[in-house]
């Protein structure tokens, strides 16, 4: 049999080969520790330094505001965690209703703990209101996170509308970016923004990378202790050869991104009419412009994820919705948005990338068109 | 010119070949995430609980006892500070004076967070006396955490003796066995200990994974909060590439350990018989049995670090003492073990590995012969 169709890129893209090819001299013959002072180390050090320079021109920053995490989970706890402990119990913390667990779940454990937490609305299209954050913050409010862009439906908010209310007000402001590095152009200084987080996985470099933005001037108390590794902010014996994996891949995202947003949008968008042409009922869930050009999350009308996670052999996407047994609960996502429950329940996510074909497309269509009855 | 050769394995080894080979399929075809429920998902969640029960099977417990993290200062931290806020303020840790500094550190900052930490000496072997644990736990202890191993002079304590005691007054015991796991057997069982930390980069897997071995019945509150991989305790896509890198660094140790470690034992005595006859007035720091047997910490007479260093040319090892500028101080590992300070300045770590050979280790003592005058 074939290899499945993959159109899970949302969920984890291949590590580009030419991302990989910078990384395995790290697994071979630059083996050393960054630390050490002798030439084994020295060359490690060097490496890391030119993947943190390739971030930061990626994102428009300097060198010294990104350090390396292990991936976008910690580079949020990391930020949520951190403003926790400088700011003290009793602060208040505004995100939105879309988030993923990866910020979700460390606000949730604050309000365990003596803090508060806002969570935003959203629009049918997965929009925070501006207004609705201006009206949430108060004295008391230590930190403002909203994702760059959203996970399941690919909606991208106003970051810049969003970080000046809280810049203005006094508040800090951090975005989950893992979904949007490398898909589409991001600078730090035009978001206006004081933390970013950045998910190696989600742009074709390995799955236990990441990094987060830190604007100069701005302080965060590590999570971790130990030696003194990336300005003692996140100790433990760099990864390397990930870093380096990090740095080429950003460097790769920004050559290609121009040609690849365009013709990922593209393709989604024949999927979508495709699939209306062929005479299903489908709808799109999310912004119909303001969105990442490879995240299509449709609702098929009158069946259920199942049916069409079903009707789609040999073809691995995500469910938009959980399946538990044979009950079909809508994406709290979804819910938050608003979507009618029938339709949500019937959500598949298409996430595209960068080997996705017309072809394959074209397949997915035939398929739908031929298997949901 | 040459590449230097390389006496600095316990800073980081390279990663071995063989794993090498089982990383690459996770770093281009099993690209998948592996919380997907299809074939590209679940091919990554297979290796990944394979290499758990590798890990799980040279330590001598079930897969279930194991959690995989991004390295030891991970797996420290997440001990330490998972049992400081599970007990609560004002409670009591026990460590000793020449731990890493990924445990000395999240302990002296507990201190800084209305915890109380002792520090328990050693005596010129680096070893902790059994009795000073004895003495020092109260009412209101709630961990004791002493390394397998030290990773400057070598040292392995007397583990199964201090959290027997640990046990029988009903404290938690952790040990960090960053430098040990790979190089000597360990079985978790026999140590007694409860929980204990694994560093991929220090046994041939790569730098960037570790694990940490949480025996059953034992509860740990996660450090950070996410989607829930790893039971919930450790959130994050999993970086499945290094963690079949580590189960296989696991299987290769376990096969060949039985001979490495005596090889690396005849070489260490060879270096050291070696320097001693060629008229230098070597110092071996540390236990002359009890030890890694790849660990050769030594202190020479007359000299101080820098000096033996500059005589190492093209031998990459670390000194065993901090050099800042042209002041030479000496470790605190040393001074803990009441060191003689000029010894102490003078020490140098040789640190061997799989591919280290005997026509090395001659190489090193002729060019200290003819260079340390």
């Amino acid at each position: 049999m074939q290899n499945p169709i993959y159109l899970d890129y949302n969920a984890s893209t291949p590590v580009d080969p030419r991302v990989l090819q910078e990384m395995l001299p790290y697994l071979k013959e630059k083996f050393g520790n960054p630390s050490s002072s002798h030439p084994y180390g020295v060359a490690l050090k060097a490496g890391i330094e030119q993947a943190r320079e390739r971030v930061a021109a990626l994102l428009g920053c300097t060198a010294s505001e990104i350090i390396f995490t292990s991936g976008a989970t910690e580079s949020n706890n990391m930020v949520i965690k951190g403003i926790a402990k400088a700011a003290g119990k009793g602060k208040h913390f505004i995100t939105s209703q879309i988030e993923h667990p990866a910020v979700l779940e460390p606000c949730r454990n604050l309000e365990r703990f003596g803090y508060s937490v806002t969570y935003l609305p959203v629009n049918k299209e997965g929009m925070v209101n501006p207004v609705d954050l201006e009206n949430a913050i108060t004295p008391n409010t230590a930190l403002v996170t909203i994702m760059h862009s959203n996970n399941e439906v690919g909606t991208i908010q106003d970051i810049p509308a969003l970080a000046k209310i809280a810049s203005s007000r006094g508040v800090l402001f951090h975005t989950d970016a893992a979904q949007s590095v490398g898909k589409v152009r991001i600078q730090v200084e035009d978001l206006g923004v004081d933390f970013l987080t950045i998910a190696g996985h989600k742009f074709y470099a390995p799955k236990g990378i990441g990094a987060l933005y830190i604007k100069h001037g701005r302080t965060l108390p590590p999570m971790m202790h130990g030696a003194g590794h990336e300005r003692g902010l996140r100790p433990g014996t760099e990864n390397a050869a990930f870093i380096a994996g990090l740095g080429a891949a950003c460097v790769l995202a920004s050559k290609i991104m121009d040609a690849e947003g365009p013709r990922q949008m593209k393709l989604g968008r024949r999927l979508f009419d495709g699939l209306r042409r062929a005479g299903l009922k489908v709808h799109l869930n999310g912004h119909s412009e303001k969105k990442l050009p490879n995240t299509w999350n449709i609702s098929f009308e009158g069946f259920d994820s199942i049916a069409v996670m079903e009707a789609l052999t040999n073809i691995s996407v995500s469910p938009g919705a959980a399946c538990h047994g044979n009950t079909v609960n809508a994406s709290p996502v979804l819910v938050a948005m608003g979507a009618d429950p029938a339709l949500a329940r019937g959500a598949i996510r298409f996430s595209l990338g960068r080997e996705t074909t017309g072809a394959e497309i074209d397949i997915v269509i035939d398929k739908l068109k031929q298997n949901l009855r």
